[in-house]
């Protein structure tokens, strides 16, 4: 019904205006971002905590995702109901999440508000209270989180792709295990919290209508006093290509693949970003243009770029039927493939026009900007400017993404599909 | 895993500044609104036109959807690639959908592309091409969608309730039926853009940086040319409340409830909408706390307005485990019975707090902005001021939610559940 167009490009930009994010680490090891966006009346903020399910114990898969939840169930001098009241008081909207590499708080709130909701903000980080009545609760939720995956075949199918694909920790399910969650206990998700909500290694990245030295003086204020080194994560390390079926009680057909390269934030990962928008990314693409268009072989068809700490890897994704499932993947493989034939410069112009307008939209919201800081200082080590995502894509040339894909043949993918037993043995061999 | 808050206030604001829709209706009928938003650098526009699965005809359910997406396959001198690399070359991201009442086509692009883009974006209604050679594929990719919802089970269940719940056409699935999609034939469907393309009763809403003249001068030129009476819609009518569990292959269950009332945009739906800010729309609201937190029986649960043209009716959703359905029914029918009790000021401020908020934030996205302008021309004739759903909202008092909640009772609820069929002696009787 609905054709929202998914482009996977860099995030947030306005090349207008000099906006340039402002760095600077705490005593603790924190490091805070932020950029001015001084037309806004609100601020956004993000945290991010090197902690998810990469981090989780042997046989307690799932401690992440419940720490995250728990974390948020009072603090300081306030309990569960209070800290929400609180919060919702200041009008704050919030989020976040339990991931691989990494959990997240998000909230926004009137600038007006920022020196009334930073220490509330901090305090589930440095003065969690994790209350044993709210323990069960929270793991609970993840359990039924866990077992709601059943009803969401594409959600599952990315967990199947991921676990095959990497090798290393951060292939297992942000979701846990039913039984890693089933063994876990207050004291030893108390144990992750002491090791993992720790300021070193931590981000704090903000973005909208305040100025700087009110927002370093408010995180100061909030997060100085937080104290504790950080935990190392693993490097990534991909398994060995294949296919795999996963038998699903599901009406239609996933199919993902995944393959690795290049590391993000290199002037390789621009190139291959924007020959991936010539595949993919807008409703003119390869891909949308002979999987869905032409042949009308599918619902949904996607490749994009993704990271993982200083790990770059790129995902195709359909959702078919059974009967169209090999057609499906062989068009797709086919895509790849013929990449490496080069693409005109009609081609490199539309796909990177898409960008730039991509990161001018994305910029105009101060959540989405301080998003994109935060993952940029935690995957790449650094926030980029506006200006130089900007530049980076618009100094790609068709010289450029021909000879990169001429030299980078496609490594073979890891294939999974997920759907009926029935289709087995087509797509799944 | 994710937390995001899922308020469900009225979209769109930025107390702080005068932002005045304004409007204008052209020769054709069709009305143009715009909000100035000179800060942005892009401009969003959001055309709606009054058909879906409401003005199907009988037996051919499915004829809206296949429209929208032929439309779009080509227009005027171009051909369906054409088109889409016209819009793409000018960083065009587009969007779009076909519901009950209306289908909408959406576009984002810099304000500097304003005059090129108008003629385009245009030309998908008032000359859309509807070749033969792109019927088949259109006709294929609804008939996926359709497909894909068994593996949807909270969007089949929003069908189901919605098709239990609204007696008049209204009720149809926004999907059609596989049996109607079949009979389509390309002059069918040509005969139902013949009848549904047409400029009465449109709205073309934008938002964004540009002025006024610009954006009515480019409107009028790409629109103006544009002929045709509309189609009057029928009236919502509501069906007889009762219980209906629909048997599917899900490990969840899936719950949702519907009731009429109060009419969209009168003070009576400011003071629901409060009411129902305190039952849900934040973490702290009274569904959350007690389904969710204190009890840990559901991994979703909320309560929203939502509006048909003329019509409001509040839903209620959650998504739990077949052991958890029974009490999570009884608790959420006691809690909306218990906001006949009334609301403590504390928690009316909050609920307001949380809705003036969310106001802000979304006023700050031109895309959100346009949408809702498109809504409120669409759903309530006139576009309301900013400034006006601020004051709205903050002038409910909580003597003014306590009498309405004590004379308002809740209406009996329309109940369907979804999922394993056990549970339907459950909360199915």
């Amino acid at each position: 019904m609905s054709s929202d167009d998914d482009a996977s490009a860099v995030a947030g930009t306005t090349p207008e205006v000099a906006r340039t994010p402002l760095t600077a680490t705490l005593e603790n090891g924190l490091t805070i971002v932020y950029e001015a966006m001084p037309w806004l009346p609100s601020v956004s903020a993000t945290l991010v905590l090197p902690f998810g399910s990469v981090s989780d114990p042997e046989g307690f898969e799932g401690a992440a995702t419940v720490l995250h939840e728990w974390m948020q169930r009072g603090a300081g001098d306030l309990d569960s109901r209070a800290l929400s009241d609180a919060l919702e008081d200041l009008g704050v909207r919030r989020g976040g999440g339990s991931s691989r590499e990494s959990s997240s708080l998000t909230a926004s709130f009137l600038a007006s508000e920022l020196e009334a909701v930073m220490p509330l903000f901090a305090s589930m980080v440095t003065s969690p209270r994790l209350d044993d009545a709210e323990f069960e609760a929270a793991r609970e939720l993840a359990v039924q989180e866990l077992e709601s995956l059943d009803d969401s075949p594409a959600q599952r199918l990315f967990d199947e792709l991921l676990a095959a694909f990497v090798a290393s920790p951060q292939g297992r399910s942000p979701y846990g295990t039913a039984e890693g969650l089933a063994a876990l206990t207050p004291a030893l998700v108390r144990e992750e919290a002491r090791r993992n909500l720790r300021p070193t290694g931590a981000v704090l990245a903000l973005a909208g209508g305040a100025d700087w030295d009110r927002v370093l003086a408010a995180a100061r204020e909030a997060f100085g006093g937080w104290q504790g080194d950080g935990v190392n994560l693993p490097g990534v390390q991909v398994g060995k290509p294949g296919r795999r079926h996963v038998v699903a009680d599901s009406a239609q057909v996933q199919i993902g693949l995944a393959f690795p390269g290049p590391k993000p934030g290199t002037d390789e990962a621009y190139v291959h970003n924007v020959a991936l928008n010539v595949l993919s990314g807008s409703m003119g693409s390869r891909l949308f243009t002979e999987v869905r268009e032409k042949r009308g072989l599918v619902y949904s068809v996607s490749a994009f770029f993704r990271t993982l700490r200083g790990f770059g890897y790129t995902v195709g994704y359909a959702g078919t039927t059974p009967e169209r499932a090999d057609e499906t993947l062989a068009v797709f493989l086919a895509e790849l493939e013929r990449l490496s034939e080069g693409v005109t410069a009609e081609e490199l112009e539309r796909a990177k026009t898409g960008m730039l307008s991509a990161l001018v939209m994305q910029g105009e919201s101060s959540s989405a900007t301080a998003g994109r800081l935060a993952a940029d200082v935690f995957n790449l080590g650094r926030a980029r400017t506006l200006q130089e995502i900007t530049a980076k894509v618009e100094a790609v040339t068709v010289e450029d993404v021909n000879e990169y894909v001429a030299t980078h043949r496609l490594p073979e993918p890891t294939i999974v599909t997920l759907g009926p037993a029935r289709v087995a043995a087509g797509v799944a061999q």
